[in-house]
């Protein structure tokens, strides 16, 4: 089997390559989702094998809402819920139906790099809103969404992942929250809430999801089992206010598609009536948790020169800023050289940040790979 | 468990209803589908689960391509193909991609409804092509090109149904192909070619796909496993030209989900490699082929009346034309008062036709219903 050819991930043999966001391989739930698979097509037969329901199928709607009601202030009513194919195609989908051509999408300096390129893709113009590490910088927002409107400029939407961000791993802050509701109240901004790496906390629960305690209609939150399941089954659910939803849910893809990933969406309802998904999700805040730290305490000796972070709180990412006299190219090759790879800040940036970054992933190798990845970035980088 | 919140299908209670263009939920591969799951989890594991590449895994790209060799005259080289996650999915990527807000998108007037709620989900213009028992009217099709490129239209493309034609159940003749090439040859014009029926033949194998037989880059070709193998999986495959694969392939879509339907990829693929796929497709050879024949020959008897239509050689359809003085709404409601249904051909039509249509798919429903529903239609319809 050529794993090369089946999958995204390309590695190079010897190399620490913290650059992929992914999740690692060999912990993934395989025997529970042989399990679910297996049940599901005792108890749905044919059924999960025709054309599904637009918003997705009931079981599995039904599982999220009980899930969400058990974690957040709010749970969505029916209509207010339905599935994706994960928050890439649910991204793509609201770009293409809710914007315009020449709309401008608010963007955050830095984000997801792969958020900017789906939001590329489509005909609107991306405008960069500076974040630090409480989260993306509201005052700024509303100097833009202020400027914008004042040029007759139709904003879209604001992209937003104001939970354990990628790249930055920050979450906006509660101070900052409260700002952007008032922006939120004052401007009518709309807000497209990233919500991916929610489940994904390792010292304590997130803040709830904006969507979760905004005005009805404010937010559309993008919510996914890619990381708190499995990437591969591309499923994920959008909560948002009921004629959103109807008009998500009733765009002319999923009506002649059948909704979407339906297949795995029985599959997953199965895993849920199994009482899997708690337990799974439990395993990797263990798993995970123990890797942020392992990379944590290995590459702790650089803050006594100039190197600095955020401990991240969740997610999937530590964001290391680099002193101000270090060239990012530089450091860049300087960890290449040691065999460690990361992805430079740029990649995430509309516009310049002030300040350079490595974005390093630990997610993929284990505790013993991060501690030598860590201590050979050190070796790298210390003056 | 409540079939109606699961899937699209909708029944009501004591209606044959042939306005449905769905499989036999009953015959459905579900041991097949059962079987290759379990096995694929076995072979691929984790490697199911995670994210996987862009152009879609290669056992399933492979087993495709020496399919598609053993049955047409050109098979794709690789770069020349990439899986979708359905004929809805890759119609919407692609007049999201390569058709710019306000460019024209041609289609077949009458097509298949669903295709047209995806195109006018996009800001681009629909203008429709008369079609006949022969295909599209090519000669149609060539003076309303040189009228649109006289206006400095751009035409992003034909979106066109060449074989086993969702309503009508035609095929586009060879000779109307040999003109359509040099239509294409002089023009320009790009072809989006949707093949989903291609495997439904049941009479003899059907002409080429229009993207075997066209020069190079002038034809995407939209191939599907939903009338092949399931609905439900959300699987297809497009062939095109390397250029065009990779601007699909390349799109933020597929790099941030990690390309499409993963999971459902590496199953079917498994399931190419216990051989299953050619006896399922020869099953529903067998299985839909004696359905049209059951409808067919319980409607016969309106031939006498002024009804007509073209017996349909393969797919779902059969797409029957009432005489000049019959009504469109009244005939409906007619049958429907003997507690069958059907969809009207306005639903499938931009513009007149000059005629008025019932289309009755036939792959719901057992030979003894569609004789009992024939028999009510008739019924019904007999003056």
């Amino acid at each position: 089997m050529n794993l090369s050819q089946i999958l995204q991930l390309q590695l190079r043999p010897g190399i620490i390559d913290l650059g992929w966001g992914h999740p690692d391989l060999t912990r993934l739930p395989v025997a529970s989702i042989q399990a679910a698979s297996t049940a599901a097509l005792e108890r749905y037969g044919g059924a999960m094998l025709t054309y599904g329901i637009d918003h997705g199928v009931e079981p599995l709607r039904h599982a999220l809402t009980a899930w969400i009601a058990q974690h957040e202030p709010r749970a969505p009513q029916d209509g207010e819920i339905m599935l994706s194919a994960g928050n890439s195609q649910a991204l793509a989908l609201i770009v293409s139906l809710l914007a315009q051509p020449g709309d401008v999408v608010l963007v955050e300096n830095p984000t997801y790099h792969l958020a900017l390129r789906i939001l590329r893709d489509a005909p609107v113009e991306l405008v960069p809103v500076p974040c630090d590490e409480s989260g993306l910088d509201v005052a700024a927002l509303d100097d833009i969404v202020t400027v914008l409107h004042a040029q007759q400029r139709r904003i879209a939407f604001l992209y937003t992942i104001p939970t354990f961000q990628n790249p930055t791993g920050a979450t906006l802050s509660a101070a900052r929250r409260q700002q952007l509701l008032e922006v939120v109240q004052r401007t009518s901004l709309r807000i497209v809430e990233d919500d991916v790496y929610r489940e994904l906390w390792y010292d304590a629960p997130p803040l709830p999801s904006l969507w979760s305690t905004f005005p009805d209609g404010s937010v559309i939150r993008l919510g996914s089992l890619a990381k708190s399941l499995a990437p591969g089954l591309r499923l994920g659910y959008i909560t948002a206010d009921a004629a959103t939803i109807a008009r998500l849910a009733g765009c002319g893809l999923l009506d002649s598609g059948g909704g979407i990933a339906h297949f795995q969406s029985l599959l997953v309802a199965e895993l849920f009536a199994r009482g899997d998904y708690a337990r799974i999700v439990a395993d990797y805040r263990v798993l995970y948790g123990r890797r942020r730290d392992a990379l944590h305490q290995a590459l702790l000796p650089l803050q006594q020169h100039g190197f600095t972070w955020h401990y991240p709180a969740g997610g999937y990412f530590l964001w290391m800023r680099l002193p101000a006299q270090r060239q990012l190219a530089e450091s860049l090759a300087l960890i290449q050289a040691q065999e460690v790879d990361a992805l430079p800040s740029t990649l995430f940036c509309q516009m310049p940040t002030g300040y350079s970054a490595l974005r390093f992933a630990f997610s993929l190798y284990d505790e013993a790979q991060l501690t030598e990845a860590g201590q050979r970035i050190v070796h790298a980088l210390r003056p």
